[in-house]
Formats: C-alpha cells, sequence, structure tokens
C-alpha cells in the first residue's frame, strides 16, 4: 500500500510505502531570507512532513541537499548541525546546484523509516 | 533476491529487491529533440522499465529530475504533468546539472514500490 | 530498528533500516590525486563501509555520481568499470555538480541491500 501526503498534480509532498517514507525535495516558503534561514525554513518543513507521515528526524536514514552556491555550506551546515539528532545523523550528500528558481538557496530531500 | 533488468558492464537499467524498484537514471534516445521531446522519450523508456520491473508508474515513489538548463523547467514539466498519474504522484526534486553529453537535456531517476 | 555506522555528529557513513543501506556521499581523502585515483579511493572507502553494515558491491542497488567536471566522465568509468561486479550492476545517474571543496573531483552515494 502507497500513502501519499500533501499530493498534488505534479507531485506528493511525501509517499509513505514498505516502511519507508519519501520526501519531495523542500525550499523555503520566505526567499527573502540568506541560506540559513531557508535551510531551517526547509528543515521545519521536513519536521511537519515526517510528523504527517507518522515518524520523526531521528529515523531520517539518508538525506540529499542542494545548494545554489557551494560557498554557503558552512552557513547551510550551522543551521543543520543544530537540527539534526545527536546519536541518529543519517547518511548525507551535498553538492552546488542552480534549483527551480535562482531565490532558492537550498534544497533537501530525505528518505526516513516509517 | 536482487533482480537486475537491462543489466549492462556499467550499470543495469533498473533494479529489484525487498520490494522496490531503482531505475537508472533515463536519458533520450533522439538527442536532436529539445527538452519537451527528450522528456517523452526519457519517460517512455521509464514506464518500459517499470513493465519490465512488474510495476508501473502509479507507483512511483520518488523521482530526481536534472536539467543541463533549469530555464526549460516548465518544458519539462509540461510533458511531466500529463504523464504523471493523478492521484499518484511521487516526491520529486528537479534540480540544474550537467549531464553526461552536452546534447541531454533531462535525465530522470526513479524509485518505484515492485 | 535502525543502525549506524562511522556515526557523526554531522551525519553518518552508512545507515541500515528495514533491508537496506544508505551510504553517504563518498570523497577522498588524497584530493592531490586526479579523478580516476580520487575514483579509486572512493570506491575503497564504499568497499569498507559496505563490509561494516555487513554488506557488499555485488548487492547495491542504486548509485549516484557527482563529478565536478563531466569531462572526466571516462576517467571515473575506467575505475568504475573495473571494480563494479559483472552481472551485478546497480542503477546509476552521473552528473555534474560543484562538490563540497574544490579539491573533490568525485562523489559517490549508494543504496544496498542488507
Amino acid at each position: 500500500m502507497i500513502q501519499r501526503f500533501q499530493p498534488g498534480p505534479r507531485m506528493s509532498g511525501a509517499v509513505k510505502a514498505n516502511g519507508f517514507v519519501f520526501l519531495a525535495g523542500q525550499v523555503a516558503d520566505d526567499t527573502s531570507e540568506p541560506v540559513a534561514g531557508q535551510t531551517r525554513q526547509v528543515l521545519a518543513k521536513i519536521d511537519q512532513l515526517l510528523a504527517e507521515a507518522g515518524t520523526d528526524k531521528t529515523r531520517i536514514l539518508s538525506a540529499n541537499i542542494w545548494l545554489s552556491d557551494i560557498s554557503t555550506f558552512a552557513d547551510m551546515n550551522s543551521v543543520w548541525d543544530a537540527w539534526v539528532p545527536q546519536g541518529n545523523t543519517p547518511a548525507r550528500a551535498t553538492v552546488e546546484a542552480k534549483l527551480a528558481t535562482p531565490a532558492y538557496t537550498v534544497e533537501i530531500a530525505v528518505i526516513a523509516l516509517a
């Protein structure tokens, strides 16, 4: 059985199946903020989607992070490091990529255990 | 048990295990087409690989899309939106990246439920 | 149950759950080497992480490869092709992306069956 959360015509916010939850790449709503603030917004959206799917950040298995400018790596990490649960950190890969609009400075997608 | 579809010496087209099917990043065969046409070809190849693995696009959980030029986002989406099954949309992340050859304008990889 | 290998305050080297093992994006330790040498180092680290998690390269399902310069595709592949187990090749996607530091020329993340 597949459960979809925040389903839309183009994509769903999260999809749960077979014990795993796959989240769509999350971006900030308020893109006037620099990368630290956008990361904070993105992680809050991830927390909310995980909650809707019945799980939480201690059960994240893997994360993909895209930064529109890799020189903001430390700024993103300062927010990530404060948010990620110690003793329960996921596998992670971070690379630079232009995102859907130039206003987005960070996008994060995760896979969690249901 | 692991089942591999369209196995090659470098990669397999799809790999099935434990209830999931992982597809290799698909690119167009006819790269003379612009991004919309390439997206159509890519989605047709995804349909075919999913069929070989015994599943279909209503069971896609997650999709990664790479565009060689993010300004073609709307062109890719016009084809994606017509193809993706309403009520069964996957989690998705789309970013810009140069692909294996400059002729490729779009690459898509998906994870589906078997 | 979730098992984490080489856990750190920011990420874990590998995370095992529900029959799957997710590896963090691996990069070279000796970045003085060109892309072929860095690929060799990365694949050795992947072998080691898979071994810690109780699996091996014949059970890799999916691989994401990022090259800082896509023109090194053939150099990376020459090392990959010699390493990847024939008959057991994973799904794979390779794109260009700037990595955490300019010294990294290749990063690889994989998902394997436990």
